[in-house]
């Protein structure tokens, strides 16, 4: 990959001296770029020798050497025969710019096919199609066919699945003055993708932050693990969320979208932080140009109140803690401030206090004292009249972010530092400023919200997956896979047994009497239910009888149950009738499962009734799971009150349950024939049992093999 | 107010020419920005006559005419002697802009009061203190004692709580290139406040938006009313609306927090615009410098695929509807284009389409369909290496604004025009563009929905309550409160019943013997309820029997209940058992009523049960309401999915709930001695019947009429 991004030669195709020729401005950028590799241009149709100095050749295999990297920006017709040209010169990396593939008509998708089948066929690796491809500011290599003056270098890398948001992001940085490392335009990721840029980037000494722009995620479960061993912060913009956007996407490049609350979960796990607003891979950027902020104790200052109180419910909604240093800390600043703040309290109100020479002081301060993780500060530098001797000008026409910088150095805490003024001004300061300059309160707080909840997650140590308490039995579990296959009812209860997971005593009577019978063995009150794979729905089909407390009423029900189906449905099929025990009362949960594209197997919980239908009050995690992780997310479960003792009402033991949707994650992640399970409800009783009531699952076992 | 903002003379308390002395700013101000009134100077300890050509006199009273309006920017313990000497010599109006009042100290308070005792003894008005008071680029009136070139005019007032924040907002609407009208930085409002500098605005020919900061809400009601007669926008920060927010702001401007819901129905009633970030108060301004945006159709438009597909997300996201002109239309598009468009869809991917001088046929194409109702197209203007004949560079240098105003002035529809690009570069666009220029996506997105949605809302025309079907007799009405005082429990279901709201058939029995003889005359089966003072939840009190079907039952029901009681509290007031007849199966909704402190009664109602007590599903209507506004609120309930019959059972009728709700806003409306009503639960059956089955209220009437 290194030669990607720093090839030592590099051959464009197409250049030509033709007027408006686009390949020649990508030579224009390496050139201004300062790239110091060699650079030669082919084109098979043209009859230059020389373009700006630059040699250009028939073929490829005209070259005086093999070069490290080919650029091909021309009609996509054209890329198969310009490969077969790179192959025969021993050509091993493409970036493949032209558009026309796969995001646009059944004709491009079989070019997109044919390139595929000649890299392989030639052992070539590409990046593209239908992307602005690569630039690193390090060697220079500019490759995006739009003019660009040299960019800030800096530890900023982005993975780009739209060029033209790239372009966009790349100029937003600059003029952010948020340094770039190397930018990765991917398009229609044919053959490199997101995940093999991050996995390189991840380890580039150069990238100290890495953004994406994905509108689909092919390979999210590589992507969720390369993200969990890499120590940079991830930044993910994933657009294509909504139908909307879906639409917009399938034209553009040809993404399928994922499930959003799947990819929330996914990322939370590996520690990736997703952003909602382009912006803010600008201001997530700048926040980690500052020292980590290590707890959620953060002081907020300001020169004007009104800014102090807007920060301050900024700061609460966001999730922080007010730091409280205590009335030491207030006298000591008191006293540097001679009392020209107008209320010594967090959010700090230095409204008074017209001596900007005393600022400095104030925050090294502040960032002293141990109880105060980080703060932020907010001001502003308007354009003010020149000359005026008055306190104000002296206030917002000083820069202080040198003394800053030194208080952030000194105590290697954060202070973001939010100015509002006029556009040249602050461009200016932006740019010659050691820290980072964020565009107001809003953002400062958010971008290091974000930053702090990153160290924290590295800091809690990557995500391990442990086995619940609950053992199963692993060769059970797969024979009675084997044996089961397609839409399974009820009987899915006995995989559940097998997973730690038990049921009440059951059984299935084929006649009223049977039904009798069954009923006195298991114990009154029982519950019936049918046993038809037509009532797929048992309580539509009026299928279901509860408490049943005499033989007499368990052969009246299996009667009236027989009945009811037929009525449901003339030409279903009566299996018979299931007697099960009645389930000691309890709340009603559910656990259910199933096979994400991107990320595989996902478990997902929650509380039954009125909860799952009207609200969605569902949980999920990624398979294997932890007892610890499910437990977190038991915790955000709005159900979670219920469990705990609403007004007063028992608190129930959630860890059974919890152990047991741990013991199905498992059982998911090494069962992908498992593509769908639902297991509703699951009860949990007074006591703190927990028992499956209903289940269902579709296991297709048998389509996998045949794969 | 006219002479507030537009005095023909100002005299300014303080004036001197000491170095740094801060009223010279003021005068400095007016100056540069062109007042055109008298200007004064007024300092009893100062033997200047004379400071940079004004004139400087002891005493008002030695003025040679009397001032319009008189500023005070001097230490607060000097404001009451000054205002002595402004009385004498007739002075009616103030800006009072020193600190040191209410906001500080008891000290503070006292002086506070004592000024608004003057002021109401001498008959005069004022704004502040603890404000930088006005500003009106119409007059060239500059107060704000910070030194302040000329703003651009324009048609944005302002009107702050607090001086640093609109400060704040002032140079960030300079930046913007959004013209000022006028600015109103009112501080603690000892006098004159939000709703008098809101009502005058709207009447102020100068003035098209108004913007507010606030941080509290002192008469809500009014606010409300006066938004409502306004045919402005109105856009609201209203800050302090967290705990941690609220206790900046006590310190700040003394301001007591409101409920921050029941602020959003106030607003949304009122068709206040309220916003989250600071920032948005540009960016709405900006909107309304379009033409409306009449329906929710829009069009998004890029040369970048990826920022379309991201718009596609944001537009579905904020509510809008993709427009969808029609193949007609496409085809059109594609000859305008020379098929350019990568693709001929909303949003419309324009990133092949390499020539500007297209564009303003596209856009003016778009605005044209009668399928569109506005349109967006974000695109950027990077910082591009000079002489480039290539195509990007004729994309993104060329400025087509003022074609773009000419698409949007022929079709009177808005255009939202997102740029990126360089500070500087952007900044002169915005500069000469007269169309506003928005940051981004997001935030042309965002503030062109709050547009649509303003002009939506003034389209339904204004709120007006109304009276339910449901007739209730208001001379009974007042009688019986009239009677009952304090906190009432069930009796209160009397009241109800006179509101129109039934109950089930019920009585008091004080004996076993009488329970069962009313219970047999009730009608079985009964439910029973302890009468008790002590027992304030019944339940808690194992007060409750349900289902009491025979007199013998009765009888045993009544001796428990009175044993529950003595157990729960030995010293509880036993006065009974109430019997009431059970009530039909249904849904139990519920309804409450309270007194807000800023905006009156309000009522508010739900589902009962685990919605709102893990979830606060609650809705609220200022009183009095209608039944449209009800209905309205009903169907945002997350329980509205169950009344409206979950999963294939049964709808239920919500009209007599919602004509219950109604009556009763009317109610609390005319009596604002009903301090609190909870009326839970409110049984709605099968058959559409709603029954109150339970009830309480706080009565202070005789405290009101003591007052």
């Amino acid at each position: 990959m290194d030669q990607f991004f720093a090839p030592t030669s590099l051959a464009v195709y197409g250049l030509s001296s033709k007027a408006r020729n686009t390949p020649r401005i990508i030579i224009d950028n390496c050139l201004r770029w300062g790239f110091r590799g060699r650079l030669f241009g082919i084109n098979p149709t043209s009859s230059d020798t020389d373009v700006g100095g630059i040699r250009v050749y028939r073929s490829a295999t005209d070259l005086p050497l093999v070069p490290d990297l080919a650029v091909l920006l021309i009609p996509a017709r054209f890329v198969p025969q310009a490969m077969e040209d790179c192959a025969r010169a021993g050509i091993k990396r493409l970036a493949i710019q032209a558009g026309g593939f796969n995001e646009c008509s059944d004709q491009g998708t079989t070019l997109a096919e044919q390139v595929q089948r000649l890299a392989r066929r030639h052992g070539i690796r590409f990046v593209g199609p239908n992307g602005l491809t690569l630039a690193d500011t390090a060697s220079g290599l500019c490759l995006p066919f739009v003019p660009a003056f040299p960019v800030r270098p800096g530890g900023f890398s982005l993975i780009t699945q739209s060029g033209g948001l790239g372009l966009f992001l790349w100029n937003l940085l600059q003029d952010e003055q948020v340094g770039l490392a190397k930018f990765a335009s991917i398009g229609n990721k044919l053959d490199l993708d997101e995940a093999d840029f991050l996995d390189y980037l991840g380890r580039d000494p150069a990238t100290r932050v890495i953004g994406l722009y994905l509108e689909s995620i092919a390979n999210g479960k590589r992507l969720i693990e390369l993200a969990q061993e890499i120590d940079k912060p991830v930044i993910v913009y994933k657009a294509n969320t909504t139908s909307a956007g879906g639409r917009a996407a399938m034209s553009h490049t040809a993404s399928l979208g994922n499930d959003d609350a799947i990819i929330d979960t996914a990322f939370a796990r590996a520690g990736i932080i997703r952003i909602q607003h382009l912006h803010e891979f600008i201001s997530t950027a700048k926040a980690f140009e500052l020292p980590p902020m290590r707890g959620p104790r953060i002081m907020a200052m300001s020169p004007a109140g009104g800014l102090g109180v807007a920060m301050a419910d900024l700061c609460e909604r966001q999730g922080f803690a007010f730091a409280d240093p205590g009335p030491e800390f207030y006298t000591e600043l008191a006293a540097i401030a001679n009392a020209g703040i107008i209320r010594l309290s967090n959010p700090l109100d230095m409204g008074d206090l017209y001596q900007i020479d005393k600022y400095p002081l104030i925050f090294s301060h502040v960032l002293a004292s141990p109880q105060v993780d980080g703060a932020v500060y907010v001001s502003q530098c308007p354009a003010m009249p020149e000359g005026g001797d008055d306190v104000f000008t002296a206030m917002f026409t000083t820069d202080i972010t040198l003394e800053m910088t030194g208080a952030v150095r000194s105590s290697n805490k954060p202070l973001a530092l939010a100015l509002y003024g006029d556009g040249p001004t602050i461009a200016a300061m932006k740019k010659q400023s050691r820290i980072p300059i964020f565009n107001g309160p809003e953002e400062a707080v958010g971008a290091l919200h974000r930053q702090m909840r990153f160290h924290a997650r590295r800091a809690a140590g990557p995500f391990r997956p442990t086995v619940a308490d609950r053992a199963w039995d692993p060769a059970a579990v797969t024979a009675w896979l084997r044996v089961h296959q397609g839409v399974i009812g009820e009987e899915a209860l006995e995989l559940l047994h097998l997973c730690g997971l038990a049921s009440p005593p059951t059984a299935i009577a084929r006649s009223a009497e049977e039904a009798a019978g069954l009923a006195g063995k298991i114990g009154f009150p029982v519950a019936l239910k049918v046993v038809s794979p037509q009532a797929i729905h048992k309580t539509e089909a009026k299928g279901v009888l509860l408490n049943i407390a005499s033989p007499s009423e368990a052969e009246a029900g299996f009667t009236r149950i027989r009945t009811n189906l037929a009525q449901y449905d003339p030409a279903a099929q009566f299996e018979g009738v299931r007697i099960m025990a009645m389930a000691p009362e309890g709340h009603d949960l559910f656990i259910g499962g199933l096979q994400d594209p991107a990320f595989g197997p996902v478990v997902f919980f929650g509380y039954g009734g009125i909860l799952i239908e009207v609200l969605g009050d569902v949980e999920r995690v990624l398979c294997p799971s932890s007892c610890e992780e499910i437990r977190q997310k038991m915790r955000r479960l709005k159900a979670w009150r219920i469990l705990a003792g609403l007004r007063g009402r028992p608190a129930v033991d959630p860890e059974p349950f919890i152990a047991a949707v741990c013991s199905l994650s498992h059982v998911l992640a090494e069962h992908s024939e498992i593509r769908e399970l639902d297991v509703n409800p699951v009860r949990i009783t007074a006591t703190g049992a927990i028992l499956a009531l209903d289940a269902r699952l579709r296991n297709e076992h048998e389509k996998r093999e045949k794969k």
